[in-house]
């Protein structure tokens, strides 16, 4: 149960395909006090992580992929902004960005399927501008896991909020044991 | 946005009562390969977790709460064995697991209503039996949190599934670098 797992299109389809339900079940209609408070500075609410998920949506999994396909590691990845949706203003309602969101989902997903994906493309090589050279399965895998990474962030996130409500349970709650990683 | 919130009823029963339908969206017909896997040895699989979820449902929030309100700190609370779903045959699909849980909380959440919960009830305290004192507060912001702490554990263990998949993103991927903490 152990071993990793290998890369499979339709396992990962599967996920991507649920992730927009799951995030909208979660979020929407929730109390501000869990959507739009952080971790302190410079850190991300669950909206402003919603809002770089619409991003990433729009302009780095499918973008990528068409270019692995049409152009191989002859052109490197345009750089991917993280922090984007923390320079606009926020003049969406979380609730438009849930809905945007799940839209592009759809849409990234069929275009995914009209791509009709073979083993040799998934073996294709890009370049990212920092990691060097990747393939496309690699690409579509961290498509997944970055969904399941914002999930992550996301219920520490929520959790921080009531570090204190919590009281002496806090040592037993692993989510409030978690400092962060990364730039997630 | 960073002070500690204070504990709401009324934010808490948001967020409990959205977690079934989240994580029903996430893992209902799911490939096993994301839902019986768990991170080695004595870990959990979100199967696993799902086990867990219906057992806390059931044993643990709503009668330590009458048991707060019966009975104060006179009677400390029944121990919760967080391994039991580990221990019992697993002979439930994941599927019954999701409906138990979104049915239990449903119980759940008519119950507390009809308890018609006080400010002077939910400073009321309770015995844990290793933490001490604690009040009803606590134990229902542990509540919200525990549902939390899961969500963040399942995202990490299916994540983990992935790890070398994602190939030389691995390093992006703040879910990647956490290792874990305490029995979640």
């Amino acid at each position: 149960m152990t071993s990793p797992t290998e890369f499979s299109l339709r396992d990962v389809i599967a996920l991507l395909a649920r992730t927009p339900r799951a995030l909208d079940a979660l979020l929407r209609g929730l109390p501000t006090v869990w959507t739009r408070r952080n971790e302190g500075p410079d850190s991300w609410s669950p909206y402003d992580i919603m809002g770089h998920m619409v991003l990433a949506e729009r302009e780095d999994w499918i973008p990528r992929t068409r270019l692995i396909l049409e152009h191989g590691d002859a052109r490197p990845f345009a750089p991917f902004d993280r922090f984007t949706q923390m320079k606009e203003p926020q003049l969406k309602s979380l609730e438009q960005l849930l809905d945007e969101f799940a839209s592009l989902r759809k849409e990234s997903l069929a275009t995914l399927k009209t791509l009709n994906l073979q083993p040799n493309d998934l073996a294709r090589s890009g370049r990212h501008p920092s990691l060097g050279s990747v393939t496309l399965s690699q690409l579509l895998a961290t498509w997944a896991v970055h969904d399941l990474s914002h999930l992550h962030q996301l219920s520490r996130v929520m959790s921080h909020q009531y570090r204190e409500a919590v009281g002496p349970w806090s040592i037993y709650l692993g989510v409030l044991q978690c400092a962060g990683h990364s730039a997630q």
